[in-house]
């Protein structure tokens, strides 16, 4: 049920000019004074709302405001974001999800959160997670696939970003082209921009949950010396910042039509043009470190259980699962 | 670090006849009073210790206590059960041991309850877990193996469980061996005995930690009409009770010992052998469920991952992975 606050959001959105609070209270079902409270309410949130006798009400500004009623006034998707879990502050969305999906939350759950004061990385890193400026999210879902599956979802999930960030840039006239670095990072102009975690609680045969971790650099002004070279934030590439919430939204709804098409073969054979065109690592040479082996290769793209496909000097194609090792483009910034 | 109450039990089962209260106090370093006062709380556990004057304590029975004290007097590993929780009564100790993973417990704790009220099964079924005569244990790990090879634990589990027991019967006299039902089930007289769930928590490559349950049922009196062709005890096939604490011993030191065979090749090559010597499935008939697709064959034994393999009529040998398939023997008992 969407909330009376996520509905008005919608109507000041899609109303061009003022909204008297008759109409609100008819559209609503609402009193004049729960109107007027409302409105209190998200002005304290941040919204900059005008009301003027005998007109009404009129968004002046959509700021890049971040909370519930905010995602879930954007979202346009069946499941994915089902529930939304919003946190000014969290340790990890990754750790809130799980906790969450213990607690026996709905596949499609969406953790969001402002800010990260324990981001998780790759095999226990750090994930710096500063406040007010990105994206730190988690979906939970409840696949019914096999756990060594499970990082296909990662691929689904990167592929989704990076076509709602592509579809930003297009719109505002860059010419930059969004990148998947396989397996789990979205890169801009050579810097990362987008990192993935996803874990899961799996039995033998079964997935318990799983959890899809994503941190974007959106709004990010300035970063530390020593990433400057290595990450980037959308703000940063365009100019002018960048409406988290709406992002949010965008990247759920990829995400929703993508895992249709996997689910249909619980593989990336639907998938696998939309990826080959977006992948950071394709015709590139890379270098295969492999516990006790290491060799380099040209990337041919990856197959459809995801797996990067290397070709070695002797044209003998590796296939190289996503677990067993850590691949690196021979330029710097892959 | 021993706790003195699980040195007072090793002292007290290791002395033949009584020991004297000062001995106690010299061995353990204690006064009088606080002698007294753990073989009080010892009485109260349902040891019956014999105090006679001028001689000392003496052990007059080992009863079938379950016990921290009782279980770690017993064990002799390394790390197998380096952290010891017990617990009367639980939900389920795999979620125990999750939960406690969670708040870093390390690699080795051992989780034993005298009871569940939500013992679990594979894919979410239920375990029957009732009161005083069953082991409910979960050994947590943090191995450092990728997750599609954390089904072979439950293997090298299982073959543990079969050996420890086999002891029993051997030094019993019992002619009866005990067989595993592959992947997760150790059988006796062709009836369940164990059963057990692994569960892990992971990222794409790397294990954050895995929980391995294992349910026995030591001396469990009598079953419900409808398990009763099903399952059997200890108790129900040596015809009296066997002390739960030793065989909880026995199990962790012979899966550490199994672990470190398995570590070196991180498969199950060097396990193969005995394996297939108590095999309920080798060389017997099978059927095997895959999602569309149903075939017969005969079981011949698994490979070094851990998979079944069975040879179908044309000879043809297929590798079944535990988590894709379904195999029912061609007779009901397994």
């Amino acid at each position: 049920m969407e909330s009376t606050k996520t509905k008005i959001l919608k109507l000041l959105r899609s109303e061009k000019g003022y909204l008297s609070g008759q109409e609100l209270c008819e559209k609503l079902g609402v009193s004049r004074t729960a109107v007027w409270k409302y409105m209190k309410q998200l002005k304290e949130e941040g919204y900059q709302i005008q009301a003027v006798q005998n007109k009404g009400y009129c968004l002046v500004d959509v700021p890049d405001v971040l909370g519930e009623s905010e995602i879930k006034s954007r979202l346009t998707t069946k499941w994915a974001g089902k529930e939304v879990y919003f946190q000014e502050e969290t340790d990890s969305t990754n750790t809130q999800a799980k906790k969450l999906a213990e607690e026996g939350a709905v596949s499609g759950t969406l953790v969001v959160a402002d800010c990260q004061k324990k981001g998780k990385g790759r095999r226990g890193r750090v994930w710096e997670s500063p406040k007010g400026s990105s994206v730190y999210m988690t979906l939970l879902m409840r696949p019914d696939i096999l756990p060594q599956r499970a990082s296909m979802l990662t691929l689904v999930m990167g592929l989704s970003v990076a076509q709602a960030v592509q579809k930003i840039l297009d719109s505002e006239k860059c010419t930059q082209k969004v990148q998947i670095k396989w397996p789990n990072d979205v890169v801009l102009n050579r810097k990362k921009l987008v990192g993935i975690l996803t874990e899961m609680s799996a039995q033998i045969d079964y997935i318990e949950y799983l959890v899809i971790g994503v941190g974007i650099n959106v709004n990010t002004g300035e970063f530390p010396e020593e990433l400057q070279d290595k990450a980037t934030s959308l703000q940063a590439e365009l100019g002018h910042s960048v409406n988290r919430a709406e992002l949010i939204a965008q990247i759920m709804k990829r995400f929703e039509d993508n895992y249709a098409i996997f689910e249909k073969t619980q593989d990336l054979s639907g998938l696998l043009e939309e990826y080959e065109a977006v992948s950071a690592n394709c015709q590139q040479p890379v270098k295969v470190l492999e516990p006790g082996k290491e060799y380099t290769g040209i990337a041919r793209g990856i197959n459809k259980m995801g797996e990067l496909l290397v070709e070695r000097e002797d044209h003998r194609i590796e296939q190289v699962y996503a677990g067993e090792v850590s691949v690196r483009g021979l330029y710097s910034y892959v």
